[in-house]
């Protein structure tokens, strides 16, 4: 995953990533109705020391009362502001099998203003679907759609064989990031932030836990 | 993200998560015939120190040689074997949507031995549907099936109010680690370890690049 400029100020990528994490955990609190909470209520459900949290905050403000904690409904619009989801994103999916079906549907995505506006596919059997009230268009027509439809963020969702080939359609029409779900490297401008997704690893982190969690049953089941 | 043992042995999540980030660049080293690799060059590709990257491997074990680096061809199964996937995992799937479909298909998770063996799901219309060689069955028969097939992970693809229910069922069934794609926060049993995919928080992260990445676009296009 590249970082921009993020690295240059001296924000670790893991920090930002915990931000994130951090505000799923104080939308949570708020729905069951708190309205503050300490650095180290908001680290345990997360694994995470009240120190760990007090430092990743700190790199993006002074957001915490001595004594009180953190007020769940300041913390919460800050964070949004800080992460760059304060506002709507339109985004256009690359890619209309299931994993892009899958994203169109995904509730996550609609909560967090990630507006899908435009789909794309080279099928022919797909070019034409309606669906969302999107039609899906073929990857030509991508460049005059993301201008007319200020797209800024590219999904691709395509076989990892038509992944760069995406990924450069996509740069070339202008768009300010990409997210990567096709299970292969890609090579983009510096200048567009690119973040993958590997299904597998989160997999593979949770076999991680099982096999440490399970300590006698790691030999045994080696091949 | 539970870490069951691990946290007790003082390594911290954001190491174990880095590992799997090392093992997918030097896989990639491998396929383009590279013999050994500096802590310096993959740190690079990953936007990480080689101090970083050092201490990271050194939590697991003695890895390195000064002056040549780590052989590629060694720390590959270590890293494997650390992670618990130097074996074939069976893994159920819960859910047989557009995601459920995704992942059966998805190429990553066969390549590292996850290995899809049932399918579940409760909508009559899926229900004894054939794919990849497997007949899609009522939950219900998920218990014994877990047996039956020796599962032991699970996969969380139905909808985010059905989630909870699902991990009921799969930690009574005796599964042995759990990974959530519902949108949505599970409590299970902390002797399962659970993991979950939030596919809006990549989105997320990525959003946070863009705007750091061009500064002057943050103003005009807040809400």
């Amino acid at each position: 995953m590249k970082t921009g400029g993020i690295q240059e100020q001296g924000i670790p990528e893991a920090s930002v990533q915990r931000l994130v994490l951090y505000l799923r955990q104080l939308e949570q609190l708020q729905r069951l109705g708190q309205k503050t909470v300490s650095s180290s209520a908001l680290g345990t459900s997360l694994g995470l020391t009240d120190a760990q949290v007090r430092k990743d905050l700190t790199y993006f403000g002074q957001f915490g009362h001595p004594g009180i904690g953190y007020d769940v409904a300041d913390l919460i619009p800050s964070l949004r502001k800080i992460l760059g989801i304060d506002r709507t994103w339109n985004v256009a999916l690359v890619g209309f099998g299931n994993l892009g079906r899958a994203l169109l549907n995904y509730r996550g995505l609609k909560e967090q203003d990630f507006r899908i506006v435009a789909i794309f596919d080279n099928d022919p059997d797909k070019i034409g679907e309606k669906e969302n009230g999107l039609v899906v268009r073929p990857i030509n027509e991508l460049q005059a759609e993301v201008k007319d439809k200020n797209v800024r963020l590219g999904l691709i969702c395509v076989p990892a064989n038509a992944a760069q080939e995406t990924a450069d359609v996509l740069v070339k029409a202008g768009i300010s990031g990409i997210l990567n779900f096709a299970p292969t490297i890609l090579n983009v401008s510096a200048e567009v932030p690119l973040c993958s997704v590997d299904l597998a690893l989160e997999l593979e982190r949770l076999s991680f836990q099982v096999v440490h969690s399970q300590p006698s049953q790691v030999a045994s089941e080696s091949k």
